[in-house]
């Protein structure tokens, strides 16, 4: 197992044009390898501004472009990129999809958004996700290279369920691309990264998009690294910006050992578990 | 259903001599229901110095003075009391218990701590709570007069299943009679207080003893009522202090309805569920 881990977190500004995406991303990426990150990850949507409309036309299958230029940006660089997600269309299905490739371009494995963002605050916010996207139905738990890591999609964090069924299956990190909006970022962001560390033992990563005033969704920002014992290693404002941390991962050991909380689980008492494998039904 | 409900929390001073704390409990209930409170919640183990030696030999039967002197003061005052918790003896066993007595002094719940504070994190805090004391093996969720409201104690609160699990048998509030530690009371007690209120979306009523110099074990104090939506209703500081809070408990709905995460939980894929009721055994 590595002991250490130095990542980056692309925090870049979407714009409206899908190709300048890719290229703002392709630089970023190249940036954080030159400065030796060796996993580098990306926010939710960053191909995309996050408007349903522009959701359903920039969809690709996962044969696209946007997956063949983070295949190259990855083995380019030699460095693990979690590509945050763009939107991937299978069938007449699309999904919020992140495609995680490993130092030679290949894809080691993919997370569907599970959970989709329907929210409805009077005044504040309403976004009916669901409406275009369809939910992935997988939990998304990689091992590489002696790393095990889960990753899933924004609105996923709010689900405790779904951050212990990671830590359960041994993942020392727990990579959320996400895009909080401005009411519920300033509410929970942070909490919610802080809490899924605090409560799993484990490293969080959350991978926001900067703020672009200029589009009609405003994104929270503040992409930040929380270590096991909830300690926040580094974090972004609203503004682009690559952050960088280095993960030393015995901290997680270290921590379990002293407070033992998933020892001290009462299995006895309660569970919580994966129900049988649902196939996506692409329609 | 009742909409508001006012609620106070005593954060007394513990001190050795137990009927010394029994009295101030009695003094600051019933100036909390001279305030108007209608519920009023002590802290974890509010009769005895949080030291495994004094717990055992404080050790009452659930017939004992303790339990007697707050039934009183729940009658005497009309209140209902949520009695912190006392070492409470069955046989050879000692549990951390919490009971719960009604306007008329009748005992209508109780709890046992089911995880025990086990931790040892060099030159910090060591504590063995299991070398004495029992688990208790039963959630606790009571319905009185409309109101709905789950209690756990202290260490409790660090495993989200439990409160996820309360929330489900249709919790409105959740209260948390506690005596943090210094360590990690400053690192997580008001993380964990918001995180189990966000996630679930219903009231957290953390209440904790406050600070004594003079004791072996340094308690964090910081008791706080958390509304659904993560705001800090009222928050003391280490000192002793009663809080109060009118909780709009329609608030509950509105924010299930504004961001429905408990609908929004993929039960289909994952399920957090109690196995068999297992019975308590006093050896």
């Amino acid at each position: 197992m590595t002991d250490k881990l130095s990542i980056a977190i692309c925090q870049m500004k979407v714009v409206t044009n899908k190709e300048d995406n890719l290229e703002t991303a392709a630089q970023m990426i190249k940036t954080a390898a030159n400065h030796g990150a060796k996993m580098i990850i990306l926010p939710e949507m960053f191909n995309v501004p996050y408007v349903n409309k522009l959701i359903v036309e920039y969809a690709e299958p996962i044969t696209g472009h946007s997956f063949q230029r983070l295949s190259k940006c990855a083995s380019e660089n030699q460095v693990l990129v979690i590509g945050g997600s763009i939107p991937e269309r299978e069938g007449q299905s699309i999904y919020n999809t992140c495609y995680i490739l490993d130092e030679t371009g290949c894809l080691i494995g993919k997370h569907r958004k599970m959970h989709l963002f329907d929210i409805d605050i009077p005044g504040k916010i309403s976004v009916k996700e669901s409406a275009d996207i369809s939910a992935g139905n997988h939990l998304t738990v990689i091992e590489h290279q002696g790393l095990t890591f889960g990753v899933i999609i924004c609105y996923d964090c709010r689900f405790p369920e779904v951050a212990r069924l990671i830590a359960l299956q041994g993942a020392q990190l727990l990579i959320i691309p996400a895009e909080f909006a401005m009411t519920t970022g300033q509410a929970h962001w942070e909490l919610l990264m802080k809490s899924r560390a605090v409560d799993n033992q484990l490293f969080v990563i959350g991978a926001s998009a900067a703020r672009n005033s200029d589009l009609s969704y405003q994104s929270w920002g503040h992409s930040m690294v929380v270590d096991p014992w909830g300690e926040v290693l580094c974090e972004g404002t609203e503004k682009e910006t690559i952050l960088y941390a280095d993960l030393d991962l015995e901290r997680i050991d270290q921590i379990r050992n002293e407070l033992p909380l998933l020892r001290h689980r009462r299995t006895d008492l309660y569970q919580v578990n994966l129900t049988q494998p649902k196939e996506d039904t692409p329609q």
